[in-house]
């Protein structure tokens, strides 16, 4: 391993998150919120590490795709550690674990809290936890290649390792200004949505940290009751919108712009979001219309919820914990196959189910074709037989860390649903589940081990596990791979 | 398609299945039990049925790879329909549907029940249940097969069809033989454990039909309290070995009497298998120990239960409802895994696991290696990347008809643990599952649409689907294809 390259990387990260924190310091400031020196110990401790790190001065600059991997997993676990300094310092949390996950579930777009009460947090922090989803979202590394000059082009695998979804496509050919135009994609359509939610009449600073929070398909809110604190139906149409919007694949925006209109009405993946989520709202609307006044307002509701479930954002405007089985089944269905690859959003996604379902009407064909070469193709383009059978056994890494996760928390004897939905959502990046982790309760309840469990959930599901497994092989503590 | 090859055998399947239900009729008739014209019309509409079909004579008598799947599906279907109706005729079920289920369950080796109140039922219609999971247990068409001199030897496809696990080892070249074998071993087990269960202070209908039960790994009982209706300590321990002996790959046996003594010792999956069940009954007995009077009895229950639901065979002992969260959860986890393909019992299957498991760690590695050819191996052998994605496949279309089966039975709106338990628990063949499906439960308050679709996943998880899947493919029911 190329360790002085690596360290050097997450020195310039941890750089960029002490920069990212006068954000939260100047709202601080602002509102005058009493939590100003939490950021200024953190920006501090950040500048200092980071500056020690990136004065390394590694012999080869050239990225492995191993290397690319491990960065990933490392700097996205210091990204987090780090980010957890301001809550530490802020008072408000009962100990350094609870810091972490509230971190890690801010940064990989999760946003499940181990806060009972969120109302009493101070603006900066609250700034922070919201903004910590909009970093995570599309991703630190993407946003070092954009910013920073000496990053050289075999960072392609970089982008690689942190992207959502089996193979991004090259957009462009060069990987900064692919990193530059997908931030300002992502820059523009949350700018917008803050105008939006303003003009919509929420105050600015819920404005702020809601676009943050919608943008980064997180979740985290500033109100105990999440959106249904607000009571407005302007704004959460808006983030039903816009929710579903930050699911889609972020190369169909590029192809908008560049007026490539075909490459969208061809593909496939966002066909099937479409109607997987028509299909959803309707049922639940129907199933869940007697449980309030009118069709209109289960549909509200019920459009809300599956924009926010299959966004994997995980925002709430009504307890769904009290619905039908029914629509509890359509609602942990969506919370499986998350939204498109590509996205900010978490979840298995749907061109893994696509490209399976395909896989499993090919294998049966061979049934009646035994000689037949027929292969696997998805939006009219082939896709070949390593693919598949990686994204079928993606399909079993998320089930096998499941399983034993689900295993882990057991210990808690929390009840069966509660227990498994919490590690789905912690693994597919929601946030709220069923029961006890349901829209109205939260992970304050679980032991720090617990905690761990997930929070390991929850960053193994952001990076889609590899980054995070290959820091378990052997390989990256071998002395002798050291150059 | 070769339909008239199709229809004639499945024409002898019926035959067969008219010279088996003259063991119930005459347990009926010995015990008087009043069910004896029940089997009497359906002995008479299975022998008319299964002549005309088998007098049937077509001009190639080889079958394709196709047409073993197809008349592996379209058999176990004919067999579970035509085996419902002593049970139709008998009077004791409220519909056909009722009966279809009941008798699904008894040859997928299921064991769900549809009755309420068993120990009303007539001794010959208590026989034909736990005997059917005997009969489909080893496989119908195995033992067409094994004694009917009129298949040929391509039927090789017809026992890969029906057989358990990934790829059957061909364990002697004769395919005949290979069959004979397989049912002489099975049938010499059941005739051991009926001898020690009459000695352990059973009735000897009792133990005939335990042993059938245990042998097909099934889990129909003659008590509604199942097993812990006895309070017979040593008849419980005599069925956890045996449970535990039929979740064994039947091939490993021939290698006990052929002396191939390495062949077993280098068995992965044995292996994993005792390792699991050791594990789960070592953590369970832990967790439980408060609720039963010490460690002994707990490890009665506990090693009872784990035997029985990783074998797939769902007898009860206990309400393993009111076990903690851990206990649960390891058995909802053995619900998934099953036991050793080739063996009665039903589930995903460990080869599946273990396979997968190390083409993750392969996966894994490529990525320090890039340029490696490094391929998965099981038990010292190369498996092929074929076999690696088929198995991976496998495993995305169980889950995949896990959750839109769940969906469909969701409209009862029942709670989730009892809807998703009820799902895995069929597609399985434990029985089983945990709430309202739980070990005092049953499938008696399901609408005839979810017995139906409960049905469905019975009979598709004992045929491991494809023979299931392919009837539902445009192919089989094309005329042009018709030879």
């Amino acid at each position: 391993m190329n360790y002085k390259l690596i360290f050097k990387l997450i020195g310039n990260i941890l750089r960029i998150e002490a920069l990212f924190m006068f954000f939260p310091l100047i709202v601080s400031l602002i509102y005058d919120s009493g939590d100003q020196m939490a950021f200024l110990w953190s920006i501090l401790i950040l500048a200092v590490v980071g500056m020690i790190l990136s004065k390394l001065n590694p012999k080869d600059k050239n990225f492995k795709t191993r290397d690319a991997f491990v960065v990933a997993g490392f700097s996205w676990i210091s990204l987090s550690l780090f980010g957890a300094l301001p809550f530490y310092f802020s008072g408000y949390f009962n100990s350094f674990v609870d810091c972490a996950f509230e971190s890690i579930s801010g940064f990989s777009t999760t946003g499940s809290s181990v806060l009972t009460n969120v109302e009493i947090l101070p603006k900066g922090i609250l700034f922070w936890r919201s903004f910590s989803h909009w970093i995570g979202g599309m991703g630190i590394l993407v946003f070092m290649i954009a910013v920073m000059p000496s990053i050289n082009a075999s960072s392609v695998n970089l982008l690689r390792a942190e992207s959502t979804g089996p193979s991004p496509d090259k957009i462009v050919p060069k990987i900064r200004e692919a990193a530059r135009i997908m931030y300002t994609i992502y820059f523009a359509m949350t700018v917008l949505l803050i105008i939006l939610l303003k003009i919509a009449g929420l105050p600015i600073f819920d404005s702020l940290i809601n676009a943050f929070s919608v943008a980064g398909t997180g979740g985290f809110s500033n109100l105990n009751a999440s959106i249904g604190g607000y009571n407005n139906i302007a704004a959460e149409t808006l983030m039903t919108i816009f929710m579903f919007l930050f699911g889609i694949n972020f190369s169909l925006y590029f192809n908008l712009f560049d007026r490539k209109f075909t490459k969208i009405t061809k593909d496939i993946e966002l066909k099937i979001y479409f109607g997987v989520v028509a299909a959803a709202i309707l049922i639940i609307t129907i199933n869940i219309s007697g449980l309030y006044n009118g069709f209109w307002e289960a549909l509200r509701h019920s459009s809300f919820q599956v924009s926010s479930i299959i966004s994997t954002t995980g925002f709430a405007t009504t307890d769904f914990n009290l619905w039908p089985t029914l629509s509890k089944s359509i609602l942990i269905f969506l919370m499986f196959t998350g939204c498109c690859a590509g996205s900010t959003g978490g979840g298995i996604k749907l061109i893994r189910f696509i490209l399976l379902f395909r896989a499993a009407k090919v294998e049966l064909g061979k049934i009646f074709h035994p000689g037949s070469v027929k292969t696997v193709s998805v939006s009219e383009k082939k896709v070949s037989n390593d693919i598949v059978s990686k994204t079928a056994l993606y399909f079993f890494i998320y089930f096998a860390i499941s399983f034993v996760s689900l295993l882990l928390i057991s210990f808690e004897n929390k009840d069966i649903v509660s227990s498994a939905t919490a590690v789905i959502a912690s693994l597919s990046n929601i946030g709220p589940g069923l029961g006890a982790v349901g829209p109205t309760g939260n992970y304050a309840t679980f032991s720090s081990f617990s905690k761990v469990v997930l929070s390991f959930c929850m960053i193994a599901g952001r990076l889609e596990f590899f980054p995070i497994l290959v820091l378990f092989t052997p390989n990256v503590w071998k002395r002798q791979l050291i150059k």
